[in-house]
């Protein structure tokens, strides 16, 4: 059983493909979501369609593999079933990969005024308010309210917050151009927000600082050390430098944080295992938690610091090599004496190994900032990559001509074609 | 001023280019939604933003346009002002095209078990609704029960429903016929309901004799004379040759009527203008009303019954050619002699006469009716013709390229891709 279809338990499910198990994939979701791609959704470059591929197209063809729509909210670690919250199923490997939500640090009041960009319905939301705070503006006399929408907080400046502001940025200085007669988009103020001491901590500082001239020249200005102490329906409160200071805007995201989902709580109830401060399960070499060994914790849910003594990070590729590792444990499991009745592994597997294969971050236009620990690129050509990789990649999930076709487009008519103020 | 972005607004916004006039486009939406193929939208095939434009994207280089993000909620006729709900705007010259809603004839409560599909909204909830009873059929061990969930009745046979009730034949025996283990998705029952004598009614009789073949050949089943007397959660009560029967069914959407905006009511109210049974305002042979001059209704919101005693069909090309007509009404005022000081023509303008190209209603993959009066084409020749006219329509909306490359992708492999359940 694998809880999740995210990029960890999609791999695992397709990683045992052929091999003699029954899978049973569960998700709350009917569909894959290519998340680092959610933030052009958020800013009208895409469709939600174009991102997601439905779970049981993915895997229809692969006839091992039930896919099942429901919500995991228990586990029952001895009689090994999973309850859901409409039934249970029984398991006799499982493979916990639900990944991770926003975290606003105790202040979960600040969910609905700064939404975080996790799911589908964030992006849709995020599009409406950035598109009706231009339509408002452009239709408010008062210019001290008008300021307060055409401004623009993202907190926290790691890679979704800077994709974020770029895309903003572009927005303002490009896709809306000739698009209104009383305001210019120009003048909209995107603010980035960062608690610690430049953009993309996570980083090399060279590579940080050509981000940060990147996005200024996208029209964004940065705010370094500033901690956010409150957010309301008029703006920002934030401390910075010893001062506190109030930004007036309509318009807040939150980029600041992750928590892991709340199944890593349940399991630590069950099983014992530990949680790190963001609720992520610290897992064994082999992706284990200490007791049960048929229960694996992959991806974002899972705090791997064996490598580098640090947490390995919250990124796809990640989760892909975690899901893909324990596809093979488990299939080696099926063939390996070294197997006990109860399915437990008795041997000594090769721990997980991630294998970096770099990192990369967009920021509008034609700009990006990748880092291959040996080769740390910016520009032009760094941005060419970004956009090879995210094909490459989406390739595997049938939606790659569809979105080539709408980049070549937006990238030629400076459009962004899904620009719909949608819901209520 | 133009209230509407629809096909009969926006026509009418373009044809002034270059006219010396200030137009103010007013819409609630800030998109033009291509209405024909909502129902695509509501069957997975295209995403929302495949099929809408941004209002001010389209119109943002004809720089006599202002696009208003607003509701007109009211009429000052003497004042010459409209009312929004949040402020008001004057105008010289004011067109109407807020287009129509579904129509329950007095059975409001139906509206939330029997979604119709008229907004981008309602095309998503409807996508959830029937990908969310197959995904609880797969879980449904009582066969009863199961058979509800695989149960779709679609009221109405007019060109909605008989392309929904075709796409949903499609889904269930194309695209989703390798994606569960417990059900056979070509088992659903899609059953298509009709208050007259044949499906298409609008149609030669021949002609609906062939798309009733041609649902059948999908596995859609058809009533004639059947009067929906109940719809509540466990399905649909009718009345057929003087019987009555229900029909479990967990999915029932509605596409049996609609009704004007009701801003055709306001102006009754407000100028003595007549409505039809369907709220519509019965227009002047130049789309005017009796009364101020310078209104005008088009579209949907009109009646217009001078050219052949009945009122033309609420069909996009109706609305594009009054939307055309009355601008260039308007642009004539600009010129001739017999405007008056008030705005209001003295002059007879030549009547409005629509220019009918024919009648094309989809069904499914490779089918599809056409009348073109002299001639009436069924099967794959009609279907190649939809395709190519709809693409054509589209161009102008800048979207063709990506939809005929989703179309192309999801002919050739069967998918749908935008099988998203969304929302709460």
């Amino acid at each position: 059983m694998i809880v999740g279809g995210g990029f960890g338990g999609l791999y695992a499910a397709r990683q045992l493909k052929g091999a003699a198990v029954d899978v049973t994939l569960i998700d709350r979701r009917n569909f894959h979501l290519f998340q680092p791609l959610l933030y052009q959704v958020a800013t009208g470059g895409l469709s939600p369609g174009e991102i997601a591929s439905p779970l049981r197209a993915v895997l229809s063809r692969q006839r091992n593999v039930e896919v099942l729509l429901g919500e995991v909210v228990d586990l029952d670690v001895e009689g090994r079933r999973a309850i859901l919250r409409d039934g249970e199923a029984a398991y006799d490997q499982l493979v916990l990969a639900t990944g991770a939500t926003d975290h606003y640090f105790g202040h979960d009041q600040w969910e609905r005024l700064a939404p975080g960009l996790k799911t589908v319905e964030d992006a849709t939301e995020i599009r409406s308010r950035v598109l009706l705070a231009f339509e408002r503006a452009e239709r408010e006399s008062d210019p001290a309210a008008r300021r307060a929408l055409l401004n623009f907080v993202i907190v926290g400046a790691g890679a979704t917050g800077v994709e974020l502001a770029g895309a903003l940025g572009e927005i303002a200085n490009d896709t809306l151009r000739h698009d209104f007669r009383h305001i210019n988009p120009a003048e909209a103020g995107i603010l980035l927000l960062e608690g610690t001491g430049r953009v993309l901590p996570s980083y090399p500082p060279e590579l940080s600082a050509k981000a940060e001239k990147q996005l200024i020249a996208l029209g964004v200005r940065t705010r370094h050390n500033a901690l956010v102490t409150n957010i309301d329906s008029d703006g920002v409160t934030l401390e910075s430098a010893g001062k506190t200071e109030h930004i007036a805007a309509r318009t807040v995201l939150w980029a600041a944080g992750v928590r892991a989902s709340g199944l890593g709580q349940v399991l630590a109830q069950r099983t014992g295992a530990r949680l790190d401060r963001a609720g992520r399960v610290l897992v064994e070499p082999d992706l284990s938690v200490p007791g049960p060994p048929e229960i694996h914790v992959i991806g974002d849910l899972a705090n791997f610091s064996h490598q580098t003594g640090a947490p390995l990070p919250g990124v796809a590729p990640v989760a892909m090599q975690q899901g893909r590792y324990v596809a093979r444990l488990i299939r080696k499991r099926l063939v390996a004496p070294t197997v006990s009745a109860g399915g437990g592994l008795r041997g000594e597997p090769a721990p997980f190994h991630y294998f970096n294969k770099g990192s990369l971050a967009t920021i509008g236009r034609n700009r990006a900032v990748a880092d291959f620990g040996f080769l740390r690129v910016a520009g032009f050509p760094a941005w060419f990559l970004w956009v090879f990789v995210h094909l490459m990649y989406l390739v595997e999930f049938e939606n790659r001509m569809l979105v080539f076709v709408e980049w070549v487009y937006n990238y030629i008519t400076r459009n962004r074609g899904a620009r719909l103020i949608t819901g209520q």
